[in-house]
């Protein structure tokens, strides 16, 4: 993509009241544009990060046996009139309509996904079942804040599995969790899964995951070496002791809440009397998991973990873009046109070969601009083409990771940066 | 795809309530699941050809310079009433908030587009400008009708752009009508455009996109040749009279609207003050086009017009499954068994070549349902495997647009069936 043709490039200061990294950086790198407190348009940069979450996502959900669904975002009251949500959720926008009616504009699904699940199974021979959905949250948040992490509109993908059997459920559950493990490291960020604290579901399972950052909202003993890790607000351990899954010494670090497991019993499926028939003709009561990843969120929380003070250090699998040519300007038009022509030519044969290539070809720009904006952006890998590269028949080549920055020989460009990706 | 654990399989009867050929096939086959009137669930198979409709779209858009953005569903009251369409448009559901706040949720995104590009723009060099998004819209219709072609939430690619002057715009909004020809034609429906009536856009120019099919809507004088029609609400030729772009006699038909394009002029620019300082610093007003394709609406036009009486003939680029392998019953266990066993390795060998299966492997079910089903579902090639076939060493293949089935040798079976996608 040509930065000079992307409408939303990025600012020079930055927002005023970003009151988080993520804010800050998804902001003046125009990754996201604020509409309104807590709700978000996706700019075209910021939108390939969220697609790529996405995608990464309905992979590992699809390899567990997830069945994809777009689900309604207008929901019937009727439904959660059912499940005694209507009255008791604060942060469901209810909508009025002039046919009379009212909608539920849903946060979660769980009055869709019940009764839509329940509607198509004829035997208990057709469970378990899991479906999912990527799609935008709406919550009435009193106070939105952090950024992109706790938003009023949002992505999720949420996911119900139904089960005849707490084993099925619970079997099912740890798979879910082993997949969550394999998006997080996918995404590129450490993740930590802790015992959640209850809640409305206090009997049964629940776990969060939780990404470790400094500017995490979580303050957590976890395990530096495995998974294992507890909100301190429950925590049964303390910081120095010995994780009980693997013996490390526990510490004490922060986390965002980037996804949530819980085991839901009956507490939906008995509201709409959904039950099955077995072989023998009793009737059995269906078990439920729900599943959650924020996407939007996510996006955020990565940005928190992943930064340092000139900008976003995108891990690999979720970056934009994985290379950004920086051409550099000159004010000798016989020069700027070689430099032009060569920086071309990489990104059209970086883009021949697969690679996803920004080039960053805009025009009275200075070198220490076009910098500041590379490490703003975030991308993985960094080439320069300039004048003084082009002297030496090469590119200069960084990742946005490190501090060094190493000449390639032009004849070798695109083989040596596509074995950087 | 193994039918037997798709959750949402299709019901033997048809919907009570299904008032259109594509509610009808839609429910049935389950490919949607109607919430409430006008609401709908994309279930799996559905969502495959949703999703395939949106890649086809965003392809095009991309290929014509669309920047492509996911834009708020929550939009800004001020936004709503600086364009004076808070008031106006009675379809807009008007969403309470517990901080006191209303917002809009969006039927349409001129509110939310103008400002955001405005945002962004430094120099009249930047223009033009086009953004899309494909997304969810909301209307309040006071009656939701023609299964997903009307609902009160559907998806939409919307496109917005901008320019400085007039024949920019023109020359772009016939770049978007040719882009749209191409997504249609690779959606494998026929399409007509037709000059439209007017609204509020009237001294403006606009295009409607008729899908032709006998259920349609609307009635057209059409070219049985060129794109060329007019809705006969305004229609200044008779059939029988020469089409003036090529001059084949017209004739009467019906068709569907799937999109539609806008020359919106000022008509938002001037309410939001976006206008650009030229090099003579000049202020240069910004006209506007605007571009729409209903993507839950073409799905439903797609089933107009391409089905007979036993179901939907999916066109191949947006069949949810190029293939449906139908594997018949045996009494006889063994028989059964070499049965399933050839048709899991055929199954197996067309996805490793990267062709996309859906398999009836369930079990229980006369030869006579499992056909009506693929019949019903409506995938391209349709393939038996079956102890009589396997007699022959062969697989019988049939297209859902013939009649005629062929047998083919089981070691050509790939190959063979590859070449008929």
């Amino acid at each position: 993509m040509r930065y000079s043709q992307v409408f939303s490039k990025s600012s020079k200061s930055h927002p005023a009241d970003a009151e988080s990294v993520n804010a800050h950086y998804l902001i003046q790198g125009s990754f996201v544009h604020q509409e309104m407190a807590g709700v978000y348009t996706w700019l075209p940069l910021g939108l390939r990060t969220l697609r790529k979450v996405e995608n990464i996502i309905r992979e590992e959900m699809d390899a567990i046996g997830g069945q994809e669904t777009r689900m309604s975002s207008l929901q019937p009251k009727e439904a959660w009139l059912k499940t005694g949500r209507w009255d008791d959720t604060d942060i469901l926008f209810k909508i009025p309509s002039q046919t009379g009616k009212e909608y539920a504009l849903g946060p979660s699904h769980e009055e869709i996904a019940t009764p839509l699940v329940q509607d198509y199974l004829i035997s208990y021979k057709d469970l378990p079942v899991s479906v999912y959905q990527i799609a935008t949250k709406f919550r009435d948040e009193l106070r939105a804040k952090s950024g992109v992490m706790r938003g009023r509109e949002f992505g999720m993908k949420d996911m119900y599995s139904f089960h005849t059997t707490q084993d099925d459920l619970d079997r099912y559950y740890e798979r879910v969790k082993q997949a969550y493990l394999k998006v997080f490291a996918r995404c590129g960020v450490d993740v930590k899964v802790t015992l959640a604290s209850g809640g409305i579901f206090s009997k049964k399972l629940s776990h969060e995951f939780q990404i470790i950052t400094p500017a995490g909202e979580d303050l957590l003993i976890a395990c530096p070496k495995c998974i294992y890790a507890e909100n301190t607000e429950v925590a049964t351990k303390k910081a120095g002791e010995a994780c009980p899954n693997c013996g490390t010494e526990l510490i004490e670090t922060k986390g965002v809440e980037a996804a949530n497991i819980f085991d839901l019993g009956t507490r939906y499926t008995d509201d709409f009397g959904f039950k099955i028939t077995d072989e023998k003709g009793e009737h059995l009561p269906i078990v439920m998991g729900c599943y959650g990843i924020g996407t939007t969120r996510l996006v955020g929380a990565i940005v928190e973990a992943s930064h340092d003070d000139k900008g976003i250090i995108w891990p690999k699998n979720v970056a934009p873009f994985a290379v950004h040519i920086v051409v550099l300007g000159s004010k000798d038009e016989a020069v700027q046109a070689t430099t032009n022509a060569a920086a071309d030519k990489l990104y059209a044969e970086l883009m021949a070969a697969g690679v996803e290539v920004l080039i960053d070809d805009r025009t009275g720009l200075s070198a220490g601009e076009k910098f500041a904006d590379a490490d703003l952006l975030g991308m993985p890998v960094r080439v320069v083409v300039s004048e003084k590269s082009l002297k030496n028949d090469a590119f200069e080549v960084k990742l946005r990771s490190s501090a060094e920055a190493m000449m390639v020989p032009v004849a070798e460009g695109v083989a040596q940066i596509k074995a950087l990706i």
